[in-house]
């Protein structure tokens, strides 16, 4: 039995894209926007994301604009970590998941939350105009909400993915009626690393 | 602003497992089967998840007995082999992802592939017994069959869970059709590299 596909990656990613959007609602975005929208649903095989996706008027420009500038990239899991492409950051930035650092475990008990939540507290002097990327824990993106109510330094832009059935949809609709800082969000579940780490790709840079 | 969540991680994997369970229809899978699925599901946040999987009868059971007796677990992408929680693993099984073996460009424009297709040639030796896992490649997934067509040894199961839209379906129905190896995987364009290391991970290991 032989099978009859397409075995050229960049004729792949054409066909996908002219797909997605052709499928898909995008009017609400243009731009850097519309890019990042159109690689979440590359990343996830659904064109209904749309109806779910909320971004700040501010998001893509202020994160566009950080990655060119060398912000780090703060990620709350390594998968998020390992899905950036590291060929397509402007300037060589960091990438960043404190997750594996020694002290989280210590400091997860004695803050009383996950390892996950904890290990942001690891990021608190890299966070001012950095990306941070939040794809797994819903305890990850409360926490950090409650670092900027205590005076953190802003992030340039919160991409706020996390994906599941506990706080995960409380957690990104605080993000967005939080407002402090430029935002994209997955309302509801659905999320993950998948599809952060393509909001992240589609940032750093146009190339499709 | 103060918000109220869930900190403590095992009382969110509980609940969530309780949740899943509790929206889902899991009648066609029992046992190892059905922890699979449920994962896979807390996985993507989407409990209409299961009217699209569909496993071979002796998937769980092979699967499952492979890992135990130490069997290599062969990824597709990054991002799935480190999904894997290693930790969960009963017999320090290895990960494998061949994508950034030095060979693989020169292989990919030899066979006129994708670099993840021609990554598969390089598990071949590794193949009998293993379990393979696709969460990203459709060209992966249907270089596989033609390994197999050629004569490659059989793996002991196959999760394929390639996520997309040029291919993607049509690689895991021709999984599902061909019959060889015990399957698992997710009809139509769902599915990824987060999807499949949760397969992986229930596979390895009862505990939620």
């Amino acid at each position: 039995m032989r099978h009859d596909y397409i075995k050229a990656g960049d004729e792949i990613y054409r066909r996908s894209f002219a797909i997605i959007r052709s499928e898909s609602d995008l009017t609400p975005w243009s731009g850097t926007a519309e890019r990042v929208v159109v690689r979440m649903i590359h990343a996830c095989g659904m064109t209904d994301l749309p109806k779910d996706v909320a971004m700040s008027d501010d998001f893509a420009a202020s994160g566009e604009a950080a990655l060119k500038s060398g912000a780090p990239i703060l990620c709350d899991a390594k998968m998020v970590a390992n899905g950036v492409t590291r060929a397509r950051l402007p300037a060589r930035n960091d990438v960043v998941c404190a997750l594996d650092d020694a002290r989280v475990p210590d400091l997860a008990r004695e803050l009383g939350t996950t390892r996950t939540a904890a290990a942001m507290e690891l990021w608190r002097e890299r966070l001012a105009g950095s990306l941070v990327v939040v794809g797994n824990a819903p305890t990850a993106l409360f926490r950090l909400l409650e670092m900027l109510d205590d005076g953190a330094p802003k992030p340039a832009a919160v991409i706020g993915i996390p994906v599941g059935f506990v706080g995960a949809a409380e957690s990104k609709d605080a993000l967005a009626e939080d407002g402090r800082v430029p935002f994209l969000v997955v309302r509801g579940r659905r999320g993950g690393s998948a599809m952060a780490a393509a909001a992240v790709n589609a940032l750093a840079s146009a190339v499709e």
